[in-house]
C-alpha cells in the first residue's frame, strides 16, 4: 500500500552512489590514497572566501527574523534584482527581477518547469549524453520522457536526431551545456541551427517548443571557450541555473529560473512555474542564501585547479591511447571506452582501484565519465595506472 | 500549452496572502502602527543566540568543501543521530538515524510522505480545520483529499465524522496539533481513541491507514498542557518535523521525516518516501543547516513572549465578548465569527484596519484566525479596536 514507483526509486541506487559508496568500502581497505574514485561530481575547490565572509556579515548586520524569516515564494526581491544585473553585466540582457523565481538548486527547478510545461501527452526531449536524473524528473511531472541517441565523437547537438523525434506532443527540449557528463559545449552555430529547427517546428505545430537549459555548469570553461546565453538565441527558453558549482555550493541549495517575459506565454508561463513548485512543496529558497546570493552572484569560480586537472588527466590519456570527447567545460572528461563496453570495462578498471562511471545511464553506451574535480596529485598519480589498464585491457 | 492546474496554483493568491498585502499597502498609507495585521503565522522571536553563534563556529571550524557539499540525500549522519537522541531524550522513544530522512521543511516533507503513501484510488483525510496547502499537496501526489467535518466548539478530533469517511480506499489521515489555524492541542485521550478506531477500521480493510502528523508547531504549548508523541500511541503513524516554528528558522528550510521501522511497510515506506522526495527534486537539505541542527535540535523556544500575547489577547477578546477556541498552543487564535459568517466579518474589519483570516480556507467557515506573533504593544492597543469592532458590528 505504498506508492511502487517511488519504492523503485528510493532503493535503486544509481550506478554513480553505488561506485562511490564500493570506493569508500575500498578506501578503508587499501588506503584512500590508493584509490582513483573518478566517479562523483562533488566540486573540490572550495566556495570562494567572500561567501563565508558575506554570511559573518549578515550575522551582524541583519536582524534575526529578516534573515531567517520567510521570504516571497519567488524569492527576495533584493535577490533577483541582484541576479537580474548579474545577467546584465555578463551577456548585456535586461532581465527584470520579475522575471526571476529564485529556488532550490536545479533540481527542483528543473521538476517545476517540467510540470509547468506539461500538457495532457507532453513529451520532453533530453539530448544524449544526458543527466540521468531528468527522467524521473519528467515523468514525475506527468510527461513523457525521451531520449534523443547523442552526436559521436563531437558531443555537439545531434539536430539530425532530434528533427526526426519532434512531434506535436514536443512540450520541451532540455539542454545542458557545458554537459554532463560530456564536456562539450554546444556552440553558438549549433545553438542558432537548433533554434532554427525548433522555429520551424513550432510554426509546423502551431505551438510553442520551450527549451530547457539546466545550466549549473556554465561558468566552467576552459581555453577561452565562450558559453552562449540561449535566451538571447531563442526566446522560448526557460534557463534552469544553479550556484552549486560556480560557487562550490552544491549542498546548500540555491539557484534560480529565468523566464523571459518575452517568451511564448511568458508571464502565465512565469506564474505556472510558481504554482508548479507550489505544488511541490516550494515555501522560498533558503533564505540566509538568498541573502548571500544577493551580495555574491557577481563573483566567478576560481578555475585554475580545475583546469590544471583537466589539461594533466586529458594530455595524460591522451598520451595513454585513449580517444575523450572536446573537453571543454564542468568538470567531466568522457572518454571512448576501449572494446566499446563501457561496463565491462568499468567492472575491469575496479579492480585496479579506478573508479569510473559507464556511459549507460547517461543514454550513451560505449563511453565512460570521469569527473577531475580530485586533487592534483591523484591525477598526477593516475596516468600510469591508467596506461596500465588499458595495456592490460588490450591483453585480455 | 502550459499546466493548467500549475497557473491556476501560481496565479490564485491565497486569501491570507491577499490580506497580508492589503496591509502592507494600508501601512504605507496610515502608518504601520495603525494596521492591526493578525493575518500571517510568522515567528516573531527571533532564533535562539545558539543558532548564530553555532553558524560562527561552523565557519571557523569545519571546512568549506564539508560545510557546503552535497550531504547523502537522506541527510548528514550526525543530524540524524542529533535528532534520534533529542527525541530519546523529551519522548523516551528508540528511533535510530535510519529512521529519518532530513527534509527542507514540512512542505517538502509532505509532499514527499503523500507521495510515498498513494496507491491508484487513494484517499488521503484531513481534519477541519486544516492548513489549507494539504489539498494541493495531496492532489500533486496524485492522491484524493476530503476534508472531515470540525469537531466545535473544542476542536478536538472529530471521531464520528471521520469514522464514517474511512473507507477501502482511504491511505492516511493528517493530524496537525498544536493546531493550525485552532489552536487546539489534541488529548492524549482524544488520540488514544483516534488509533482504536484506526486499528479497527484497519482490519476490517486489510490495510495500514497511517497517520500523517505534520508537527510544526510541536514544541509551541502554554499553561502546561503536553503534546503526545504519536508514534507512541499509533505504530503506522509518519511524522513531518519542521524546525521553521521552535527554533525560528521558517525560510531557511530544515525538518525531518520519522518513519517508524515498526509501523508497517515501515522500511519500504522509508524507501518510497526517499524516492519520492528524488522525484520531486529533493537533493539535500540545506547543508548548513543541517550541521545547525546537529548542534541546535535540543534547544527548546523561549515562549514567554508568544504566551504573554496570547494571554492578553485571549482575555481581551473574551472580556469584550468573543467566543474563542480553547488557546492551548501554536501562535494562533481561532474566534467565532459573531453572526456567523467569517468572510463578512472580515471585510467588516478591514474597515478598522484590523486584518482577520476568514476560516472558510480552513474548511471551517463561521471561525477566523488571529496570528498573535505580532509585537505585545499591538496586542494591547488592538484590545479597544476590537471591542469596539464587536460593537459597531453587533449595531449594524
Amino acid at each position: 500500500m505504498y506508492h511502487q514507483q517511488a519504492y523503485a526509486l528510493g532503493s535503486n541506487r544509481s550506478c554513480i552512489r553505488e561506485l562511490f559508496e564500493y570506493g569508500r568500502i575500498r578506501a578503508k581497505e587499501v588506503g584512500p590514497e590508493n584509490v582513483f574514485d573518478f566517479s562523483i561530481g562533488n566540486p573540490s575547490i572550495p566556495a570562494p572566501p567572500q561567501v563565508d565572509e558575506t554570511i559573518r556579515q549578515l550575522l551582524t548586520d541583519t536582524d534575526s527574523l529578516s534573515l531567517h524569516g520567510y521570504t516571497p515564494a519567488v524569492g527576495d526581491d533584493a535577490t533577483r534584482q541582484a541576479i537580474a544585473q548579474s545577467l546584465h553585466d555578463r551577456y548585456g540582457v535586461d532581465v527584470t527581477a520579475d522575471e526571476l523565481f529564485i529556488g532550490s538548486g536545479a533540481a527542483p527547478e528543473l521538476c517545476a518547469v517540467f510540470k509547468a510545461l506539461t500538457f495532457p501527452g507532453a513529451k520532453i526531449l533530453a539530448l544524449a549524453p544526458y543527466f540521468p536524473e531528468y527522467k524521473p524528473f519528467v515523468e514525475a511531472a506527468g510527461a513523457i520522457f525521451e531520449a534523443v541517441p547523442p552526436d559521436i565523437p563531437g558531443f555537439q547537438i545531434p539536430l539530425q536526431a532530434l528533427e526526426q523525434r519532434l512531434t506535436e506532443n514536443t512540450a520541451a527540449v532540455i539542454v545542458n551545456s557545458p554537459n554532463n557528463p560530456s564536456g562539450a559545449v554546444y556552440t553558438r552555430q549549433a545553438l542558432q541551427q537548433l533554434a532554427q529547427l525548433l522555429q520551424r517546428k513550432q510554426k509546423q505545430f502551431g505551438h510553442p517548443i520551450y527549451i530547457v537549459s539546466d545550466e549549473p555548469y556554465r561558468e566552467l570553461v576552459y581555453d577561452g571557450v565562450s558559453v552562449p546565453f540561449i535566451p538571447t538565441i531563442y526566446t522560448n527558453t526557460v534557463v534552469c541555473y544553479s550556484f552549486s558549482k560556480s560557487l562550490s555550493l552544491p549542498g546548500e541549495r540555491i539557484g534560480y529560473i529565468y523566464v523571459p517575459r518575452q517568451a511564448t506565454d511568458g508571464q502565465a508561463l512565469y506564474l505556472a512555474v510558481a504554482g508548479a513548485a507550489r505544488s511541490l512543496g516550494h515555501v522560498c529558497a533558503p533564505s540566509l542564501w538568498q541573502k548571500v546570493i544577493a551580495r555574491c552572484c557577481h563573483l566567478q569560480p576560481d578555475l585554475l585547479a580545475y583546469d590544471k586537472n583537466r589539461r594533466t588527466l586529458y594530455e595524460g590519456l591522451l598520451q595513454a591511447g585513449y580517444e575523450i570527447a572536446p573537453p571543454d567545460g564542468a568538470f567531466y572528461l568522457f572518454v571512448k571506452a576501449p572494446g566499446g563496453d563501457a561496463q565491462a570495462f568499468s567492472e575491469f578498471a575496479k579492480t585496479m582501484d579506478i573508479l569510473l562511471v559507464p556511459g549507460d545511464g547517461f543514454g550513451c553506451p560505449g563511453w565512460f565519465r570521469l569527473c577531475y574535480c580530485v586533487s592534483y596529485d591523484k591525477i598526477v598519480r593516475s596516468l600510469p595506472v591508467f596506461a596500465r589498464l588499458l595495456e592490460k585491457w588490450n591483453e585480455k
